[in-house]
């Protein structure tokens, strides 16, 4: 029984953000058995931050009282564009210095184990599908809506890479092509419409237009700190400037999830991200609304939207399956 | 020699499309051996379409030395939303009265031969793929501009049609929130700011305006049966405000291209229609640079962005290979 303890049949998988680093061990049957948490700190360098996605991990391993031996594989979602074959990420914009960096080298280096890297929303998108969708729908689309917009394809069970691995890249479909400037370059890009970014901006220029709103009354007028979970407050206290700045973000994710049913016809659009975790109340009916009011008729048909449960676990969850399936 | 004849080898595609019916005569090879084509005449009513449609495959068939006899199956695009298990087509915008239309069940009856019923786009990019792009890239998008506009998505070699068939609708996606009206209701879909109604109503517009044109002179102020064609001739004469108004639709089919690469990343995207194959030496340069300079940085590595040269042909073709596939 000692041996058959010893023998690597968890998997870890890794949640990388632009503020926190989350790391969750995973049985067989994909039961999370420890999660531990640690702040990026992005602005101490790469070096420093590979060191601290290495210390979260091993602080998971151990928290579920297990040894990096027992650990077969490590998955791992990166905000960014990833090279999956060499493990490196291209390029991710919330992380000071992230370009070409071998993170998949660096962490086999320090921790022993086989690591698979990938984009945080395709990765995000493989976890619902394998944990949340009992139904096992053949297709599904995520739409994650936070800091940024990602999405993420399954096709036929599986996650959709496209052919340079860089499918999914909702966030910057234009679909107001005089709209906003968007930080890509472009203008009217769908995250630049309806991240959360996108709806503080616009908070906070309402506000400088002499627009009243109870979030000052909470938070002070330079809006310090303000969260998704604040705008929830705020509209439940009957707060009209917030809750129409919510409602125009929700049209422009139906106008979004119309555009990707349109064209990929999934049998799930399945909205995750920080913004809907704490607003799905406030936003899904007017989502599903403006969807349906755009999609060309017959396109949406049987067509599931639904908002999913999993919040943050989402990624680590993605991440325990892709290691599964790699090391398997 | 003369019973080997007689086998059922040969296939048959056909086009059916708002102004006029084509049909093709395949050989096992997927060689065109036959070629016919009849006015689509759709304001007589949806059973006289069928009869025409019946009409001009037996004449391409006969066109071909054949008879119907040695014709194992038959595929055919239809201009609109298809059911494909039933063979009906469930809606088709630009034929009067087709809602439900049973096609499959009544071309067998009045033909006796397997059909296939597909939507017209989709199975133009079939038949682009399977017959053009000789490199056998793993994924496609094709987008085709002509008086609507409508797409096909080709995932690892083989039609993608989604959960309910109607996969690629990507005429409708909404690119300009704010834009011009399109003919489903919405505002600023691609289809109404780039197909050739899009280009011609801005053109008459314009003449409205006051604005000066050789299309005028060539065609009268009313500009009757202004075709794609002569807009490449007043352009080569040097026609700006043709130039200008072609320049912009170009524009913004090559954020649509953005927007589907970033989405779907497919190693080629192919562009047709009868706008791409009167003016793609005006229009693609626009269509690719613009289309790279929206894309996500690394989502274009690699993409190909290449004109079809099938032009009718594209339709025909893919319906033969639809045909050829189900009767295998």
């Amino acid at each position: 029984m000692a041996e058959a303890s010893n023998k690597a049949e968890y998997v870890v998988g890794v949640d990388l953000g632009g503020t926190k680093i989350l790391s969750g061990v995973f049985n067989h049957s994909l039961e999370s058995i420890g999660v531990t948490k640690l702040s990026t700190k992005s602005q101490r360098g790469v070096d420093k931050v590979i060191e601290r996605i290495a210390r979260c991990i091993q602080d998971s391993v151990d928290e579920a009282d297990l040894t990096m031996k027992q650990v077969a594989g490590l998955g791992i979602g990166a905000p960014g564009a990833v090279d999956f074959g060499a493990g490196t990420v291209i390029f991710a914009p919330n992380l000071e210095g992230w370009k070409d960096v071998p993170l998949k080298k660096e962490l086999e280096k320090q921790l022993g184990v086989p690591v698979f890297v990938e984009n945080d929303c395709n990765i995000a998108a493989l976890g619902v599908y394998v944990s949340e969708l009992k139904s096992k729908p053949r297709s599904m689309v995520g739409i994650f809506v936070g800091t940024g917009i990602g999405g993420g394809i399954i096709l036929n069970g599986d996650l959709y890479s496209g052919f340079g691995h860089t499918a999914g890249e909702i966030g910057h479909m234009v679909i107001d092509v005089n709209g906003p400037k968007c930080g890509c370059g472009n203008k009217g890009c769908f995250e630049a419409l309806a991240s959360r970014t996108a709806i503080f901006q616009q908070i906070k220029a309402g506000i400088k237009d002499g627009q009243k709103t109870m979030l000052t009354e909470m938070l002070g007028s330079d809006l310090d700190d303000l969260r998704s979970g604040d705008l929830r407050k705020a509209i439940r206290r009957g707060d009209k400037f917030v809750d129409r700045i919510v409602e125009g973000a929700a049209e422009y994710i139906g106008i979004a999830t119309a555009n990707l049913v349109n064209i990929v016809n999934p049998e799930v659009v399945v909205l995750g991200g920080g913004v809907i975790e704490a607003l799905a109340d406030e936003m899904m009916s007017v989502i599903v609304e403006t969807a349906t009011d755009y999609a060309m008729p017959g396109a949406m048909k049987g067509v599931e939207i639904v908002a999913s449960k999993l919040g943050d676990s989402a990624g680590i969850t993605g991440a325990a399956v892709l290691a599964k399936r790699e090391t398997k």
